[in-house]
């Protein structure tokens, strides 16, 4: 842990925007379709969950070269989940990151397409990692697709499209962004430890990790919807209160919201305590996520 | 080659059939995402793909259970492509096979993340698969990805979209089919043959005789849109001429693109003599393609 956070973030982020420069750019195909790909990277973005994925793999191990293909991927499946939810048929945005989405940069048939070539880039680049065995391959291609697909992400984004229609209860909305948010993040943190070699036992306590650190990211964007700063966010604040949203604020106030917080962060660091992980970067991140301000 | 060709196909699209209710039905995802998914697969469609693929297989091996969950990953591919192509900002289709498109049923949203769903899940599955190897697996997904993603299909799709606005050559037709068409019906011959472990010149001839079928299927598509009886293809006939879309018979004329079928018969029948598979299903399944009127 030579580098201060800020530094250990900013270094990774530049890794993976590199990274993925490099993937997008040797891609032989349509300039419409190539430009579609990558304007939602270039549109900005934390690069969250790659990051996690490599500090989870880096609390076992000194290079990061092993999982930066992985966390490309991940980062793919997480542009093209945006680029969909921005449609006019989903949450029908027109900025994001204080620009315009994918569709209103081109058409909206061209960011569907976009989103479905990530989708399905992200397991070729996956099954053509020359880092990855065969064996870790396959895992890593079965966590990913779980994830994110029906039984994960999309499930997610089903309830809370349902969930938009009627207030749920505080147990529904936990259900509804442990799904939508909350697996794309464990993936990160327990792809990074199983390609980390990390024991079983740290491996399942750093599933529990995994689980409140993403229920700490969603209370944290629902607080900002309410305290944030326009500016710092690039999208309007108080969308969730004009959506009639339940929020963690609606349900619990904002002091409740904030106290639910604290409480995640307890257990989030209790298991990492149990990993014996305390001194890593996922510790730091933990901090970091809490406080974020965009 | 104990049953005839109607007998094979029937008794394939069972299979291929069962297998995916199989594959949805254990899924314990919302109702409205998995009836979503269920549905454009009850609306029919010919299997065409998947029994290319056990077809192809079964030319070296006498099971048929090693592909049958590649082959319904790749019925799933294909109609998630069908799903996305069919919505609004696509080619805007209310009625797919005589039946209702997916989002005239549910709604865009669903229909959209549908797609994804069978899309991500089609990886699940081949990296679930208990009867393939690690390496095969990941053989299997990295082919998949490749013809599919934006290498693949969706490039096709993006071509497509893009043709409809001006005329294009017969050059640049034959692009177009063999991206969005071709990648999978490739796929289905490829990955049988490399799983019924062809010999590696087998695997190259019938590289060709793929890309040949693909091109035949096409060709004979346009002719049905000019030709064809509107209750057995379930779907307008005279659309193409409506929209002014270059196809086979615009840029040749129906005679024309008659012989040019022909021609590519020959060929792709050519290529199935070098691979010495003219006593296989893929040969009457050639004739098959070449004759079909839905």
């Amino acid at each position: 842990m030579g580098l201060n956070l800020t530094e250990y973030i900013n270094e990774k982020q530049l890794l993976i925007e590199e990274e993925i420069n490099q993937q997008l750019n040797k891609l032989m195909i349509p300039d419409q379709l190539k430009e579609s790909m990558q304007y939602s990277f270039t549109a900005g973005g934390k690069r969250i969950r790659p990051i996690l994925l490599i500090a989870s793999y880096q609390a076992f191990r000194h290079d990061f070269e092993k999982v930066l293909t992985t966390a490309v991927a991940l980062e793919m499946i997480h542009t093209y989940s945006l680029i969909h939810d921005d449609l006019p048929a989903m949450d029908d945005d027109d900025l994001r990151r204080g620009k315009p989405t994918n569709h209103k940069v081109f058409d909206e048939a061209t960011a569907i397409l976009a989103g479905d070539a990530l989708l399905t880039y992200s397991f070729e680049i996956i099954s053509e990692d020359p880092l990855l065995t065969n064996e870790e391959k396959v895992h890593i291609s079965k966590l990913l697709s779980k994830a994110s697909g029906p039984k994960g992400m999309v499930a997610g984004q089903i309830l809370d499209m349902e969930a938009e229609k009627s207030p749920v209860t505080l147990k529904k909305l936990e259900e509804i962004h442990t799904l939508k948010t909350g697996e794309l993040l464990k993936f990160g943190i327990t792809a990074g430890a199983y390609l980390g070699q990390a024991s079983e036992e740290q491996q399942r306590y750093l599933n529990d990790f995994s689980y409140y650190l993403g229920l700490i990211f969603q209370v944290q964007d629902d607080i900002l919807d309410v305290t944030g700063d326009e500016k710092k966010l690039g999208k309007p604040v108080g969308s969730d209160i004009d959506n009639e949203k339940s929020t963690y604020p609606s349900l619990l106030g904002l002091k409740g919201a904030i106290n639910k917080k604290e409480l995640y962060v307890k257990e989030a660091k209790t298991a990492l305590k149990k990993a014996e992980l305390v001194e890593s970067y996922l510790y730091l991140l933990t901090d970091y996520l809490t406080q974020r301000d965009h």
